[in-house]
């Protein structure tokens, strides 16, 4: 197995002004996982409840996710979200969340897992990210993922995953609350600062850039008349980012431009229907053909002045 | 003469995190004549008043900017505005207005200018835009400009003047509220319908996308560190752009490419600094080697699964 991603596996009712879903797989190691098994060998960590459906399991299944990090805890139910969009859908509103299960999510590391070399590491409590780390040994690339809530609640906690990891892979929002710092410049040069190389940042609609030491990359997101359902959106772009890195052996920047790529790449068919629907069922060339696309999208003729 | 520029010619006193201009150069035809200047021979049609300082026309001469367009009204006092920035910098704060002789603006086109092939319609009343295209005799290309202002109290005039241009270039905030979608390709689409080959929409430090009607270009800002005065950015970079664009007599998607990456670049620079002091000297090889980096930037290597 090439990739692990540790996070949550959830149920989510989701509406929005194109539709809704009712019950439908959500959770962020869902859909970092369906993205990632488009490129790479992968296994997820997470809890499930007593409730959780077998179609759901089968469905994981057939993407060839290794599941036997995928705990079933039949004390609870499943980590319950309900929400919806309005308007531009910038913004999730929560009608309720239920942890149920994920509320003692304790992420035990299979031994199988624990030389797998690529890692993310999904939004959980930074105190289980360091305590999956502890657990893996020697992994070539660790990017990790987070949210507004802990970079409040737990800033120096979360300092120490950053301090720890080779890409952080965050919103636009959380970058500037966490440096504390309109700039996103000045944001990534502080989060470089702390260790990882490369810094990236989500922009939503706005796609995403690329800080490194001494590199900057910018990517557009793909233009959408359709968009159905942003739920999930920024999960699978990281999950298609690390997938599409795990898969080669040689890390370099050129590399991961395209690994960015990839992941834009996936979150544009994420945002085109409710849950991971689209996602799951998408035929390389329709990764390919859209790769190729952004890639027209973003070409600079040669400038003469 | 190739460009031919209408707008404002103002006064500006203002205020930032990072210091502060008291009556300097400012007005949307004062940027966008000084970026064009590096790239075209650009006149501009505008108005101040009796106080308009000696030294602000000599800098516009000394960019070879013509004037002949430039009335000088004695019975008033030259536009100012006075404002200030806080946090990110995304949204000026307006402390006075005084629109002064620009109140009583009438565009007249003096007749060497009449046949000028490029044309750029800065933000002014939409009557106006008209009167300056009935005015100009079967130019090549016209792009306007607008504001927020004039969506909300002229809606049905800024639609003919949209209907008369081959450019829209435009923020993106102004985008959705005139075609009242939260959706840019959806607004992109409905502003194409009116009759314009490039709907340009401007989006402050995430870049600028350019939709044709069968085409799409994104390209993003160049990431600096040190953020002056954002105040001209907008129109600076219009008139990069358009005065790239006139430099040419071929008119296709690969220069106007090459003229968003002229204006961006310009924008770059003139975001350094308070009012146009920083893109009034500039050399030819700091805006080349600047559109070097933004390609680089952009760079996506060919894309594998």
């Amino acid at each position: 197995m090439r990739l692990l991603i540790v996070g949550s596996v959830a149920i989510d009712s989701v509406e929005t002004p194109f539709g809704k879903a009712e019950k439908a797989l959500g959770g962020s190691a869902t859909y970092a996982s369906v993205a990632a098994s488009y490129f790479t060998s992968t296994g997820i960590v997470a809890v499930v409840g007593c409730d959780f459906d077998r179609r759901h399991i089968n469905l994981l299944k057939r993407k060839r996710i290794d599941l036997e990090g995928l705990q079933i805890d039949s004390s609870g139910k499943t980590f319950f979200w309900s929400g919806y969009y309005e308007g531009d859908m910038n913004v999730a509103h929560t009608r309720m969340t239920d942890l149920n299960v994920f509320e003692s999510f304790n992420p035990v590391i299979p031994k199988s897992y624990r030389d797998t070399p690529f890692i993310l590491l999904e939004n959980i409590h930074p105190a289980l990210q360091l305590d999956v780390l502890s657990q893996v040994e020697n992994p070539r690339l660790v990017m990790c993922d987070t949210m507004n809530y802990w970079i409040k609640s737990e800033p120096e906690l979360l300092e120490k995953v950053f301090r720890k990891v080779d890409v952080i892979c965050i919103n636009e929002d959380e970058a500037r609350l966490f440096c504390n710092t309109p700039s996103l410049p000045a944001a990534a040069s502080q989060l470089l600062k702390l260790g990882p190389n490369y810094i990236i940042i989500k922009k939503g609609i706005h796609g995403v850039v690329l800080f490194g030491k001494k590199s900057f990359f910018a990517l557009p997101s793909i233009p959408l008349l359709k968009v159905k359902d942003p739920t999930g959106a920024g999960d699978t772009f990281a999950g298609g980012t690390i997938g599409y890195i795990a898969k080669s052996n040689r890390l370099n920047e050129d590399l991961l431009r395209r690994a960015l790529v990839a992941g834009t790449v996936m979150a544009s068919y994420c945002v085109e229907d409710f849950s991971c629907r689209r996602t799951a069922r998408l035929k390389p060339e329709e990764i390919s053909d859209r790769a190729k696309q952004l890639r027209e999208y973003s070409r600079i003729p040669a400038f003469r002045m």
